[in-house]
């Protein structure tokens, strides 16, 4: 079939496949031709310039091929996506191809300057970027429409044509990183720049996230522990716990943004200027001048995005809000009436009613919650944002705000509307301790997993065979889930910290076994996912820092609301509450204050970051300096 | 005398007088031969190679002498302090010599290129980073002792040789500025690009901020008037006064900033980078290389600087704050010991008694007031900053708490303590009635002064007889005051206004007096003050955003203690106040969001700013490939 290609370049001696494309099977002979001399076309004739194998398989009806570049085409590449990379004077700079000898392990010859996974990432963004010229439609489908600047890869995924794209694992590296990553039993950190290496930068954040966020909750379980082993009531020390938490909570916040900005300069995205970079596939508009970087690109009003938030987003939100929030109110009538209905005629029947209604919400806020995330992906994709990262953060925000309601709005309503503080107890209680099991039955579910990836993986695999096997895994859809089962943790341990002190031990437990049946699910249940450059957790700073802001209320009010407190202020109610609004406003305050008071880069990364602009800033003056006596020469 | 100094540029045919240097009466010659040499001499020996000229007076004690520089001494110059101008192409970039044709309005013979106040900002910088080199004291004064990169004009300074240096008044162009700012009677907004022109960023922004707040005002006080004339005491009617109130000072804070952001593109300082400048001539260290700029200049630890901020300067302030507090309960302990005395044995000696502490406080508070000022200068000072800006912002903050403390706190005791609304009702009626009469007589006052100027000024002036005249004029001490006056008016206007919805005429009228007795005061009371380019008010903000979240819990508590709604929740206090904190919460969260929400920037500055941040990384990367191919020629 190869020869039908004449413009592939078959003398390429060491093609190293990165990424995998598989097409629809039976799609028609002219799009494939079509579609392959766009991957394999020269840039200046709008391809891609990539090398592109079809993978003759036995049986011969799937259209599978594996994409590679040249090294050079991936170095080229690296310049164009804007990579950072450390120098040889041990600076971090942006990498282009003709300063690439003063980058530190560079050589001509050496083809692990640029990570695996950075290849795939470069490789997947120049796919993406292959924008449609003149075609109007993709040929041999004439229902796929093109128009100029419209993303070639989206349109043939969203017409089916393209079933999927993904990057290959490298079986050795997968099994280093394994090895250092969970395979050995030991106490200490996960390898993040090899996890950084392997699967980029956004899920090595999460994990250090993970780590990071372990470690700063083992103070607060320590603390935590004696209240329950001895039971502590008194009012002082409920007091010191709440005051302790929320302090830390505010630190560990502003320090996690410390340690994010020295990993993240060490890798390079802190300095990737990603708002420069072309904008996400799924971006539209009519082709004009980007106005600040001056390349031809789709453009879209900035206004008309806000409108569309503003006007349409935002109320739609706040309806899905108030309907949840309708729903639960709905709940807690039937639960009562189901109580009530218990009381009057007791039997079997009436004890088996008594779990109707939590049985009907459950289920319903599963489904709200399902139709809801869909609508949010649909609003946000149509609010056409250029930067990947602000298509993300105005999805989780979305996504956010109502897992927060449905989380905790029936627990607000127990403690500060129903002051049931005994049934707060209990379906906290019950909450943690339910994590037990369910960490013990996906630790066993993982092991069955394990053993069954383990009898097709450790025998050396042929290309075919391995192709075979992932294109079947399942795709790991980012890092959301995870962040938020942890923001929603957090939620737990921090909002009724001063009513179950507990959790925090639970959230630490959970959070050891949960960092490693993550690293098994990323290594062995899931394609390799691409990496994504970021330079911090983005929205999720703000969601825990938010959190945090709202527990401070929370857990003044609770121990405002503690009969030892109230025993103290027996003769006047009304010096409770403004003391404890007193005590409120004090510990907001402190937190600001702790907040704009913790720089959020270290002394030396800020020193290294403004050095940059400096010298950013005297080449921009060189620049003209040249560029004028050029002019005068001339 | 001019013969003496061979070196001196006589033949500069313009000499355009620029500075003054005043020296004190009987300095001696050596110290005067060595202090215009170092001014005089080539930038590669250390001198600042400006032009100086000595001023015969006509009783000849006195050591006065004009500093002025060549028009391509002052390009240099502009390079040196890193000027930001318009170029052809209408971008702002910042000012290089070499580049100077892409300018607008630059020729070589245009010395209008740079406006009189910039050569002077220029002259000062060069003057005061005149360092010593190897000399150990000032020549003739061996108690004034030097040190590799001290400041000379510094030591002069603090040593007494030199008594002042000030910029010269340009009076053609200074009769066109009054004309246009004040000399007219008519409405409209005040020429700040001109003023800007004469005195610089910071006094223009001043003005700027002064205007914009008396127009924001406006609507304040227009809701206002009604509450007086009818004397509405309704409920709703103060909640929506409140309301409005709060998130009016909200957004006015926020536009704020991005019309500050538009002044400051135009002038070019919010271009500027003035981090990367030498450091201030206070700043003193031992001689090193500023990581950043590579520059050799005194380096001080950052750490250094912390210990003293957090283990000296804080105490202090909140010990002298507490001090102040202490007083304070004095003084109505003295007014309650008084009230007691005269109702006792009532007299004309008891009345009499009556204004007694009233009065020791108010000198007690004007002596803690002037100890406390030298004593926030002198540590802020000592805490070492590197950047004018920082120290500025620094000192700032100690006396605005400190003040902030001493006016309020009294209201605040009144008001959360005795809860005697009548008496601050009548405070604050006292204290804007008082403005009137203030007024009134501050005009007078000017014009008085205006008079006695005119008589002087409208008469050509030789140059002799002006420098006579300026240099016995006042010092303008920098618009810490100014601001000051206007923080405190925003504090009764915002944090009582459901008390007393009258402030904000009083405040309007009051600004619009000010803006021209503050206009009058700088072109005919003061000496020219050297231009400072700001991007911002700094501190300020932050001062007025602070107020204006205090503002809401103030009101939030103001409404609650009404008795209309007291009466409102007859039935139950608690209910009262939990309502009133549940309204405060919601409208602190609303604040934030709007905080938040409308970015700082208008969107075509953003767009400008980074695209000067997209072509510096552009040029670094040139810049870096351009070495390499030289490296390779080579």
């Amino acid at each position: 079939m190869a020869e039908s290609w004449p413009f592939l370049d078959t003398f390429e001696p060491n093609f190293r496949p990165l990424v995998v494309i598989e097409l629809a099977k039976g799609t028609k002979e002219e799009t494939i031709e079509w579609f392959t001399k766009r991957i394999v076309d020269k840039k200046a004739n709008g391809g891609a310039q990539l090398l592109i194998k079809p993978l003759v398989m036995e049986n011969g009806d799937e259209n599978i091929y594996l994409v590679g570049a040249s090294h050079l085409r991936l170095l080229l590449g690296a310049e164009t996506v804007g990579l950072v990379k450390e120098c040889n004077d041990n600076s971090m700079r942006t990498f282009t191809y003709s300063s690439r000898k003063t980058f530190k392990d560079f050589a001509d010859d050496n083809h692990n300057f640029l990570t695996m996974a950075e290849c795939q990432y470069i490789i997947k963004h120049e796919l993406e970027n292959l924008r449609a010229k003149d075609e109007k439609m993709i040929p041999g489908y004439p229902q796929a429409k093109l128009y100029p600047g419209k993303s070639v890869v989206r349109r043939l995924l969203t017409s089916g044509i393209l079933v999927q794209i993904f990057p290959l694992h490298d079986r050795e590296e997968l099994k280093k990183l394994r090895h250092s990553w969970y395979g050995q039993v030991k106490v200490g950190y996960q390898p993040l720049d090899e996890i950084r290496c392997y699967f980029g930068e956004t899920i090595a954040l999460y994990f250090g996230f993970l780590e990071y966020f372990t470690f700063a909750l083992i103070p607060m379980a320590v603390i935590g522990i004696p209240y329950y082993v001895f039971a502590w009531e008194d009012y002082d020390k409920y007091v010191m716990f709440a005051t302790f938490n929320l302090l830390w909570s505010t630190v560990i916040l502003e320090v996690w943004k410390r340690i994010c900005a020295i990993m993240t300069y060490r890798w390079g995205t802190l300095l990737m200027k990603r708002q420069f970079e072309e904008p996400r596939p799924g971006f539209h508009g009519v082709l004009g001048i980007n106005p600040i970087t001056g390349r031809e690109e789709p453009v879209y009003s900035s206004i008309k995005r806000q409108i569309r938030i503003y006007l349409v987003s935002l109320p739609f939100v706040c309806l899905c809000l108030y309907f949840s929030l309708y729903v639960m109110m709905i709940y807690f009538d039937l639960e009562q009436w189901a109580l009530d209905y218990h009381e009057e005629n007791e039997s079997n029947f009436s004890s088996l009613m008594l779990f109707v209604p939590s049985i009907i919400y459950a289920v319903v806020i599963e489904i709200m919650n399902r139709i809801y995330r869909y609508a949010a992906e649909f609003l946000t994709s149509w609010e056409n944002h250029r930067l990947e990262s602000s298509y993300q953060n105005h999805l989780i925000l979305k996504v956010l705000v109502f897992n927060f309601l449905n989380c905790f709005a029936s627990l607000f309503y127990i403690a500060f509307v129903l002051f049931d503080m005994k049934l707060l107890r209990q379906i906290l209680n019950q909450f943690a301790e339910s994590l037990l099991p369910y960490w013990l039955q996906k630790r066993h579910k993982k092991r069955m997993k394990k053993r069954m990836c383990s009898l097709k993986t450790d025998t050396d695999l042929s290309l075919v065979e391995q192709v075979n096997l992932e294109k079947e895994m399942g795709t790991y859809f980012g890092t959301f889930d995870d962040y938020l089962e942890l923001f929603l943790q957090f939620g737990y341990v921090s909002l009724f910290s001063c009513v179950y002190p507990l959790a925090a031990v639970f959230a630490v437990l959970n959070n050891i076994t949960e960092i490693y049946s993550d690293a098994l699910k990323m290594c062995r249940v899931y394609k390799r996912p691409f990496a994504e450059p970021t330079a911090n957790i983005g929205v999720w700073q703000l969601a825990f820092e938010t959190m945090s802001v709202i527990s401070v209320v929370t857990n003044c009010i609770l121990i405002g609301m503690s009969p030892q407190v109230n025993a103290l202020f027996a003769d006047s109610k009304t010096d409770l509450i403004l003391t404890v609004a007193l005590v409120e406003h004090l510990l907001l305050a402190m937190k600001f204050i702790m907040a704009f008071v913790i720089p959020d880069k270290p002394r030396d990364i800020q020193i290294k970051l403004a050095k940059l602009e400096f010298e950013s800033l005297e080449a921009l003056k060189q620049q003209v300096r040249a560029t004028d006596m050029y002019n005068r020469e001339k």
